[in-house]
């Protein structure tokens, strides 16, 4: 293992508790001469790679620092990473071999007996827990960790076939459907082998091991390029649920190999030897031309990961074809088709997007695994355009509606994220067995091992560098150790108590004192903001934009931040049935939500609708470190409106309900907190109306 | 034949658009010499039994009326009628031709060499389709459709294997399968047979053939009943989609076999041998004891028929645990998941009922075939009570939720009925290739055949008789001939122009005069009545309520109803979502709805719910002759609210949208009417706020 990085020691002493840790307190006084002051070597590469490597791509405006560069330090995060690690990817680990799903490899190589376990797509649940725990390994080594991981290694890779072919669900009597056209539409293999590949590269950016990487490419150069692709002796090939593109970009990335650039390519334009049917067209996200497509439909994963996939191509080619549909797809999702929790997904039907402003509260799907992809596309819009926008949307998906989707302890998950919620409804639903919204395993366990790879991977997305500068797109008490373009090393400090506070100091220090560009966000929900640097208020800062501080830093050169923290009361567009006449509130970049346990008049209260909100009176707001593991939680003033006649389900307008109403306030806690205590009714979007 | 029916030619000149129609006109003078006088012969019984057969039902409060002693004349429904009859099913004929269904059954005999073809339960399509044939010839013999009929059903028995056994999808390398306990789950053996006998029993009611029935009768009496069921050398038996419960003890009252009604109980007890998963359970609607059900929940059509199975189980037992279930059932109905059309099915996943109140419009499933369910099972629920609040349900799924799913040519179907609609959205539905939500032919085609049958056999919905006299449910110019419990004749003959008009005149004949009592239906939705009995006026007409009128009947005594026709605007329960700040307006049992291309201002109007209704202005009404075959529509002052400026998805409260409001006039057709012109966005319910 190298030393670049923080030992766990050191990282769990930053977690621990500690009022000031330790990486923030060595930031005063003569760090500068700390700072390192030089580029990479070549050999070093492997490490100094950021969530995905965009160090040579020519098309990225904004280029990644490595997760080992930034310690986020005690705070918001650091109590989620630590779970995340502690708790999470270790129960998860013992859930998949538990449910046979190593036992799946273990038996090609003669290790077990078990018979062939859970869906097509199992083996990427496996290749996801070693993706979480490569990056885990990215933010210091793990040595438990890392020894399970090298060993499931061992047997995935011992268990790929001579020709390279790799999936445990294609063997005996399925091998004969291998890559077959109806196998390539629903089969997963290439999914399957996309998350094989991304698992690989964060392991190898993590310890330089190559062996998962290996196995990938020969996947990839041995089975799938001879065979597969435009040639007139290849077979034909469609991504069937998107992953493949992105993974195959960033190989190229990691290999400098254009043929794996050029495969993402072709199978992002759709091979049309594949005979596709309108509806799975649609519902694949893939099969025709990427640029054809005007609207967000079908799979919701599968359309953020095939966005994700043709961005990753557009910021290595530069098709202008590619950027002006990503832009259209854009407005299309933040138009019509994101949740106020940055979720997407309306309808559990073919868990797909709905038509424009088809966004319902309690059937919401929002599976996390599309707020994941949501927030994986938006990082690569980022550093395509350098525009803040994006930012926003990541900062809403990740505190919310990606943030709700693993419980406070760990190690129970959401499958679908509503925006309201009933444990006595919905016994049918597959995803909420009993009412239980959260569970430690689905059959589909897609979504755990994927929220704990983003926690694991969050410090890479805190900072860009670009020709000019760096970025500043998130907020937490933190350290970035890295360099600028030209090589002077660069140190950033974050203290702050965001997002509880809305204020933040920034600590700049260069490794040589040196004229560049801060860019820090200044979030779209904040509509008031002062920026001071060292101590001198200075003017520009808009919501929704990086405000650009050019000067010449020196060491411990400070930026004051102070965001607009005031509850803000949001409304829907008319269009959205659902949240009509309905309020939602946020405060920072946290969405809260109801839960009736909290309530007063809960007898009173028959329907969570019954409890309205006034407009004429502001929230109030506080932070309860007895509640959830410390939240901030909201008081809204309110009444609770009481049918005195039960008038049934439908009644003439001249029929008043004459409804009791009684003053309350209402208790609101964070969104991402929600269900985390007994099983109670659950609203985002709050009345505001009384009919 | 028989000549107790009308012969085409009455049907038709009936039909055909005489002001006073040729049966009606005989209504008066000197009649009451050709009123019938006398109980049925116990060989002519095949004949006189209604929809089901309720005449030695024991706890069947009313008894059924022959479809063929009740004519139809020309209004509202006539037209229906004549179209089901001359476009309908005979199109649906030459699709379930075209689609293979019927050489299904013709390969097994050696006359076809085509490959089985459709889902499991196509060999139902063919039943239905000769349910509907079997209804119509109730009304009247058409000598071409009876000869088609004949035909198939001679086809149909021919392939019946020796055993008994009758399924066209479990044969060959499928055999193996048959009745296993997972095909039995959804492999739909029972639920084909169900409607096997369903229409083998209305084609022998028709015609008095019974080859259909003795086939059925073999496949139970010489398969299903020595291997299935409850005895130790028996075999476990569910139903997996109901159907087969209502068809038994239809059965059992056509037979008197004791044996058919004792399975049809063991059926809805479930049988404990069956192992089924809880979301079985729920899916299904069987495979527990029916008497444990507390709420609906599931697939919406199988709810349905085990809701009709149940209640006929309980019409013939008396089982006072069925009748407290049924109640609790109609009540969560009624309260929770009934839609303003009558139609039932929220969502399309699992094509199943929601949680109580989720009543989505755009996205409400209310399969056609769930909203006939629910009208089937209360006519049996009203046939137990004797209570108008179940007509109220039929009346309001006939008008509307089921009349809509036939396209007034009779050539297209709505699969699902949506109460809001934009044809530009939701590509990827099934049940809307390409925007259409009316389609001639869906691989799962259950709807068009069922809408056949159902309207098909409505005369014998509009009468009941019970010991002190009879019931009148439903309104339209017809004429009934048909005797009391008493053996005493009794012609009753409406004039009206009913649902236009609220005015309806019954002149009642019986054979001798005597006494007795006439149950008038007053509709639930009408506030105000009035009931003259020759010419003047009695008291006691309560909306939701049959008045009861007794005293001494004699040739042509008059009972003139009049309804309160007013157009009322309806609200939902808080509780509803998707209705909130929104009315629909009803006009007698009629629902209207808005479609975009009937109203001013299309291009201000961006989307629908930019139409908003004024709360203090009346809509007023007319007939228009020359629309959609003749229709009510309303006209209801409004406003166009057109917002100056896009505030996107979501935003502050205190950034107001400041919309444009123009002035105009909202159209509305009658919902059942929608979607028969150029593709249109469609509301039911009308925003009444402008937030």
């Amino acid at each position: 293992m190298t030393t670049h990085h923080l030992s766990r020691r050191t990282f769990l002493a930053a977690a621990a508790g500690a009022a000031v840790p330790p990486a923030f307190s060595r930031a005063g006084g003569a760090l500068a001469s700390l700072v390192p002051n030089s580029p990479p070597s070549s050999a070093e590469n492997w490490k100094d790679a950021g969530v995905i490597d965009l160090s040579r791509s020519p098309y990225a405006k904004l280029k990644t620092v490595p997760v080992h560069a930034v310690v986020i330090e005690e705070g918001f995060w650091s109590q989620r990473r630590r779970t995340n690690l502690d708790s999470s990817i270790p129960s998860m680990h013992d859930e998949l071999v538990a449910h046979g799903r190593m036992n799946n490899f273990l038996r090609l190589i003669g290790k077990s007996s078990a018979p062939q376990t859970g869906p097509v797509y199992s083996d990427s649940d496996i290749y996801k827990w070693i993706e979480a725990v490569g990056f885990s390994l990215q933010s210091g080594d793990q040595p438990g960790l890392r020894q399970t991981a090298a060993a499931m290694i061992g047997d995935v890779v011992a268990s790929q076939e001579s020709d390279g072919y790799l999936d445990t669900y294609y063997v005996g009597d399925r091998k004969p459907l291998r890559m077959l056209y109806p196998t390539q539409t629903t089969g997963h293999e290439l999914y399957n082998m996309g998350h094989l590949l991304q698992g690989a590269i964060a392991y190898y950016r993590a310890t330089g091991n190559r062996d998962l990487l290996d196995a990938g490419i020969r996947f990839i150069d041995d089975f799938l390029l001879p065979n597969y692709g435009p040639g007139p002796n290849q077979k034909g090939i469609v991504a069937g649920h998107p992953e493949i593109e992105m993974a195959l970009v960033e190989l190229y990335r990691t290999t400098g190999k254009r043929q794996y650039l050029d495969l993402a390519g072709y199978i992002l334009h759709g091979d049309p030897r594949i005979p596709l049917r309108p509806q799975q067209i649609v519902y694949m996200f893939c099969g025709i031309p990427f640029t054809d497509r005007t609207r967000l439909e079908g799979h919701a994963v599968r359309a953020m990961y095939a966005c994700c996939g043709a961005t990753d191509y557009y910021l290595e080619t530069g098709d202008a074809s590619y950027w002006k549909t990503l832009n259209t797809l854009w407005n299309d999702l933040t138009r019509h088709q994101i949740y106020v929790t940055g979720g997407v997904g309306a309808r559990e039907t073919g868990e797909a997007f709905g038509d424009p402003y088809e966004l319902p509260n309690a059937r919401a799907y929002g599976e996390s695994c599309a707020a994941i992809g949501n927030m994986m596309w938006n990082w690569r819009m980022l550093a395509a355009s350098g525009e803040a926008r994006f930012a926003d949307v990541i900062e809403r998906a990740l505190y919310n509606g990606i943030n709700s989707g693993m419980s406070l302890d760990g190690k129970t998950y959401c499958y679908r994220n509503p925006l309201a919620f009933d444990p006595s409804g919905d016994s049918a639903d597959r995803h909420t067995p009993n009412g239980k919204i959260r569970n430690p395993w689905y059959d589909t366990t897609c979504c755990p091992p994927n929220l704990e790879r983003t926690f694991a991977s969050l410090p890479g997305y805190f900072y860009s560098t670009s020709s000019d500068g760096v970025y500043v797109h998130l907020y937490d008490n933190s350290e970035m150790n890295w360099r600028l373009h030209d090589g002077n090393g660069l140190r950033i400090t974050q203290r702050t108590r965001y997002p509880s506070s809305g204020d933040v100091k920034l600590t700049v220090t260069p490794g040589t004192p040196s004229e560049f560009t801060v860019y820090v966000r200044i979030p779209g929900w904040s509509p008031r903001n002062t920026v001071k640097v060292n101590g001198s208020a200075i003017p520009g800062a808009h919501p929704g934009e990086y405000l650009p501080i050019h000067r010449r830093w020196s060491a411990n050169d400070t930026i004051d931040l102070s965001f607009d923290m005031t509850v803000q009361p949001l409304r829907a567009n008319r269009a959205v049935n659902d949240d009509r006449g309905r309020i939602a509130l946020q405060r920072g970049p946290i969405v809260f939500c109801m839960e009736k346990l909290d309530q007063q008049h809960q007898e009173e209260a028959k329907h969570m609708c019954d409890y309205v909100a006034r407009l004429d009176a502001p929230a109030e707001s506080h932070f309860n470190p007895d509640l959830l593991q410390g939240v901030m939680v909201l008081e809204q003033p309110g009444t609770v409106v009481s049918p005195t006649i039960d008038r049934g389900l439908y009644f003439p307008v001249t029929e008043s309900e004459h409804p009791t109403e009684t003053p309350t306030t209402l208790s609101l806690i964070p969104y991402y907190a929600w269900a985390n205590r007994a099983p109670s009714p659950m609203q985002v979007w709050i009345p505001y109306t009384k009919v």
